[in-house]
């Protein structure tokens, strides 16, 4: 699902939080990048050349960027930290290559998706070694808790995911639903990458609970604005095809909140367009249509504010330093980017 | 990639050697299944829904049997095996579902493959949580040694697959390039299966080395076995359709072994229907007779029977007992089994 990935590749000219992220973890970020690289290697040349194919077209390595960031603000062993932020980033790719056959995506990161140009059985398996990969990394990286916590984690984005299938074309699915949906297939990922520092460092309790808090706060608030850029972005900044969600009968926030609304025409339109997905040429415009009308774009945007407001609470658990200065930056850029 | 697993699930009426083994670890089996039950539980239904369909249709568990045999033999604490028995299940589980969606199978287990009666996304994204479950287990399981050893042979099974795509229609496949590839996708669980409880018990090198050995040359020996009976079996025993590889052109030991002898006319009924995949109805047929003519079924058989052989001298190193007598029936009936 093209959303789970937040838009971290288009947010250039905006990103201060993460350009400011990107220049404070340069040295530490260039080790992880090595691993990354390094990780990728195999005598089975197609699976270098598909990793690298995605690896290399960008993303802002926000995952990582959060391990590393949560590591250092707590002053955690860094080398130890390397392992972990690149197994998030591995887990993250893997996910990617197999959201990208699940949705027969065509684009990704403003290319090709891997699926279109390697083939879904390529993409499928390189997506499990990509995966197996995240698992040696995290053994290297040598804490039996921190494995807990990475395979938790990857065990609830699977289950989001699926949790999202079920839910496609169900134009009955509630606003609970939805974030259990984005709270697995998103904003766990976004969790465990902040907490693995401080369990690294072995700070208090409350410490690794902020951070954890933060990441899933921010992840549901990063999925959220994903899903209203989904009808409301500029086609060329978004590297995936606008109306994608729709087009897929996804049952995301804008939809929901347009339901809560909703003529009986309009409940019309969506149980034709999205519960039984029978879509003509301009229903998508239709739907964007009925959004504003209905606020639904807002009521999305406010809903994720008030999960960014939450990643800035839990702030208030770290050292006072520059990077959780930063951290709360982009809690606020989470929110503000795209439109 | 269907023969992957071995038809551990046709060989009803045959199967002494597991049988006896099933018998003799009934009881730790027994809480094996209840653990693999239980980590199929999800909020989710649709997964136990898949993940039930595809291992209740049956399946010898030859790994987790395999798990629980090594460690009984070297007397490891049978409780911390039961995890990474299920484990391996799971990994094997995962790795069927995102196969049958890679090879576009139609049939696993004598019934319809998961892809089918439950659609490719699913089996994917089912498939990804049932290999994370595998590591949560493993955390369960407690020993940062044994998750290095089942996430490298994670990884092993993934780049064997990935370069079985690679060599699939390409007719001048060595068999060096085949071991390789069977070596990756099949045996490397088989021997993770066997090493992880000598791991546990902590015996000798030289013993964990042989269970490792044992696995990984009765892994071999059935993957062989399972391409020769992909030309040779009977259709109504093999709960798998008969010529599978050959329509998906993959290049496995009859094939190259027909290859070694070809005259000019049969290298271009290689080329065209292996290599070009342009085939004709009575193509099986005809592949099947010219891998008579070239004695390229028996050939196949005498390397099975050459790894199968390997495995019993591993068993040298076991301490003798009841249970290294039956693996090493348990090698022999590797390569009587089918046909």
């Amino acid at each position: 699902m093209q959303n789970q990935t937040v838009r971290e590749d288009h947010m250039t000219g905006e990103t201060q939080p993460l350009e400011r992220l990107t220049e404070l973890l340069g040295p530490d970020m260039k080790q992880v990048n090595e691993l990354i690289l390094k990780s990728m290697e195999s005598e089975v040349p197609l699976i270098p050349k598909l990793a690298h194919y995605l690896i290399a077209a960008g993303g802002k390595r926000i995952r990582p960027l959060l391990t590393l960031a949560c590591a250092k603000a707590v002053n955690a062993p860094m080398h130890k930290a390397y392992p972990l932020a690149a197994a998030v980033e591995f887990i993250h790719t893997a996910t990617l290559l197999h959201d990208d056959v699940v949705d027969e995506s065509s684009q990704r990161r403003g290319q090709k998706a891997a699926n279109i140009v390697f083939g879904n059985q390529a993409s499928v398996l390189v997506g499990d070694f990509l995966f197996s990969k995240s698992f040696q990394l995290m053994v290297d990286g040598g804490s039996l808790e921190i494995l807990r916590i990475l395979s938790n984690a990857a065990a609830t984005i699977a289950q989001g995911e699926v949790m999202q299938l079920t839910t496609a074309n169900d134009i009955k699915t509630t606003m609970e639903s939805y974030l259990n949906v984005i709270s697995g297939k998103t904003a766990a990922l976004f969790a465990a990458s902040c907490e693995v520092g401080p369990v690294l460092a072995a700070v208090s309790p409350a410490q690794i609970s902020a951070a954890r808090e933060y990441g899933t706060n921010i992840g549901i608030a990063f999925q959220i604005v994903d899903d209203a850029l989904d009808y409301s972005a500029d086609q060329n900044k978004l590297g995936k095809t606008v109306g994608d969600d729709f087009r897929e009968g996804k049952m995301t926030a804008p939809v929901i909140f347009s339901l809560q609304e909703a003529t009986q025409e309009e409940k019309d339109f969506w149980s034709r367009t999205i519960g039984q997905k029978k879509q003509n040429n301009h229903d998508l415009e239709t739907a964007i249509s009925i959004m504003k009308k209905r606020g639904a774009l807002e009521k999305t945007m406010t809903l994720a504010k008030s999960y960014s407001n939450k990643a800035k609470e839990s702030l208030n658990q770290f050292p006072a330093c520059e990077i959780a200065s930063i951290l709360d930056d982009l809690a606020q850029f989470t929110i503000s980017r795209g439109f």
